[in-house]
């Protein structure tokens, strides 16, 4: 095996493949990056058989074949080498990989490439495009809502329920709960699955480029993988039945309040600063007359307050939060402002944005002495 | 007590102060930030014992006082207030301190200030003015040569010998050595001291002006101070003799080479990439015909090669070393080029640079199996 490449790509594909090695490793090979030249292409693979990776770059290939090395000190070498261009070349008789670039000479060993059990396509029952920005933010959207407890798997999942032209994706902790959805013009088919957050995060920092580009999706009953560009991407789905969800989104708050949602968040977090790291994490907030005041204290350091103009609809109310709850939802928001209806002091409050109708949040208040 | 000064200037004086508060404080109220306000002059001061601080700045003082405030707590509130002036306030019958900023109210506990133990302006044996660059230097070429095991205490600082007009500071692990000196124009008096490598590197935090300043530092048998524009530092020194290192240094090398620093150190760090964190972490270093070959392997990983130019006189020379041993101190060096003086692959190597004739460095190299 040997091909030439640019560098800079070559450390692109190594950066982002890298994403799917485990810092713990089940098995050795399972640390190293799979490499497969062949025709004028490069292929790079990475898996933990949670999540995979393909990448694939454009390469000058003088002989074809595979290797398997070392993923940290691949990204390693190629980061600190030399000159624009990098050369790899596999010696059969030594086993040894040869890298070069300008005056640096490395050699690396392979692993034993025939071993690498490698990412395979994902068939799957359903299949759809999306652009990436719109995909990105269904998942933004919806992550952050959910669970880090692995003694209940369904919630540490978005889940996502494909139903004719309506794609709804919702992310819980049992606490607060983030619905997004998106219509598309001709039907996709139906299916249900529960894509977990960690992958979601990943594919989110794949997601990134400037223009909307297409990815396509394809799901099965228990995987799900995203072609973007020369990345491929695959995730094992968790399994278990997400529990209905649409009885706990209020129908008709008394109160509806529209607040600027840059505003809000900045006040948000200096009040809670006090409070955030102690077992009194609840902000204190009270809309009247045109005005939010919110309030938060902690006997051992002091206490905080502010007021934000909010402009009312309906009665004043006296409500607490856990402000993290509050905050990570009011960072996702795209809208110059938000709304916050509420009923009564013990009653999930819904958060909604005129910018996105199809986009709601539900969070349940704290139960506070006063 | 109440003063009102610009938010800035206070969250500066707030952040040098903190550098002597303990993450583990011996006792509560050291983790406070003690203020005073008196005349038109705030006072910060800070210390963990080891260390002292006081910083000064101008205010608007409505009501001369003192308070402690946790450095942490306020540190957090001032960087987040609203608004480009602060106010603070005690109320001496609540027992609370008031901060104002903008929209935004917080009250901290205050300690109590009658408790804090304060930081001592040092009378002194010796008292000597400095320009701040020239005692960066001085510093920055020789602490980072101290070693880090506290069971043999002189290593663990740099050693700063003051005889006349000449100021000598040394560090060393015993492997390697760092000395720097300084003249003056006139005598600056007869003392030794050994000042502990943490409080150098807290002192070359504080000396960032972009124009030279004066630093006035007053040294007793047990304490050493230093005065920089509106900053006292104040810090505890070590007991015991520092060895004389003199006929450690070698005298004439049989091999001198010269290189390009910046050259020399990027592709040693790039050698050096595989064998760093391994039980192989040394370079080899084959000096010969005008070139310098450098090589490292790691039986489990692979190996790395690569040639500098080296302007050469004398006999070819293979040695080995630590390789961060000649890393660290050639990123030091402020001249482009720098020589190596050497004599036999076991004796002691010397790193001297052109632009810098009062600096000098001294490693031992490793045996390694060939």
């Amino acid at each position: 095996m040997k091909f030439t490449c640019p560098k800079q790509e070559l450390l692109t594909a190594i950066g982002i493949t890298s994403k799917a090695i485990s810092s713990k490793p089940q098995t050795p090979i399972l640390s190293g990056i799979y490499l497969r030249a062949e025709g004028n292409q490069l292929e790079l693979q990475s898996t933990d058989y949670e999540i995979g990776i393909i990448y694939q770059l454009a390469a000058d290939i003088d002989e074809p074949g595979q290797l398997v090395l070392s993923g940290r000190y691949l990204q390693e070498v190629i980061r600190r080498l030399p000159g624009d261009v990098v050369s790899i070349s596999y010696d059969n008789q030594e086993k040894i990989t040869h890298i070069q670039g300008g005056n640096a000479n490395y050699t690396l060993r392979s692993m034993n490439a025939s071993e690498y059990p490698g990412v395979h396509r994902l068939e799957g029952n359903l299949r759809f495009t999306i652009k990436d920005n719109l995909l990105r933010s269904l998942f933004k959207k919806t992550v952050f809502a959910c669970s880090n407890d692995e003694s209940r798997p369904v919630f540490t999942g978005v889940n996502m329920d494909i139903d004719g032209t309506t794609i709804t994706l919702a992310g819980t902790n049992t606490h607060r709960l983030a619905v997004k959805k998106q219509v598309f013009d001709e039907p996709v088919g139906a299916m249900k699955l529960i894509i977990p957050a960690k992958t979601i995060s990943e594919v989110l920092r794949i997601l990134t480029s400037e223009v909307p580009s297409d990815v396509e999706v394809t799901c099965s009953f228990n995987q799900i993988s995203f072609q973007y560009e020369n990345i491929y991407f695959t995730g094992r789905l968790i399994e278990g039945a997400f529990p209905s969800f649409t009885n706990v989104i209020p129908k008709n708050g008394t109160t509806c309040v529209t607040m600027n949602t840059a505003e809000l968040v900045s006040a948000m977090e200096r009040v809670y600063l006090i409070s955030r790291t102690s077992q009194y994490n609840f902000i204190k907030l009270s809309f009247a007359d045109g005005n939010l005041h919110m309030y938060s204290s902690n006997p051992d350091i002091g206490m905080a307050e502010e007021n934000v103009p909010a402009s009312m609809e309906g009665p004043a109310i006296d409500i607490a939060f856990n402000a993290d709850y509050l905050i990570d939802a009011l960072k996702v928001l795209e809208s110059e402002s938000c709304t916050f209806s509420l009923t009564k002091p013990l009653a999930p409050v819904l958060i909604t944005e005129p910018d996105d109708p199809d986009f709601i949040y539900v969070v349940t208040p704290m139960r506070t002495m006063h």
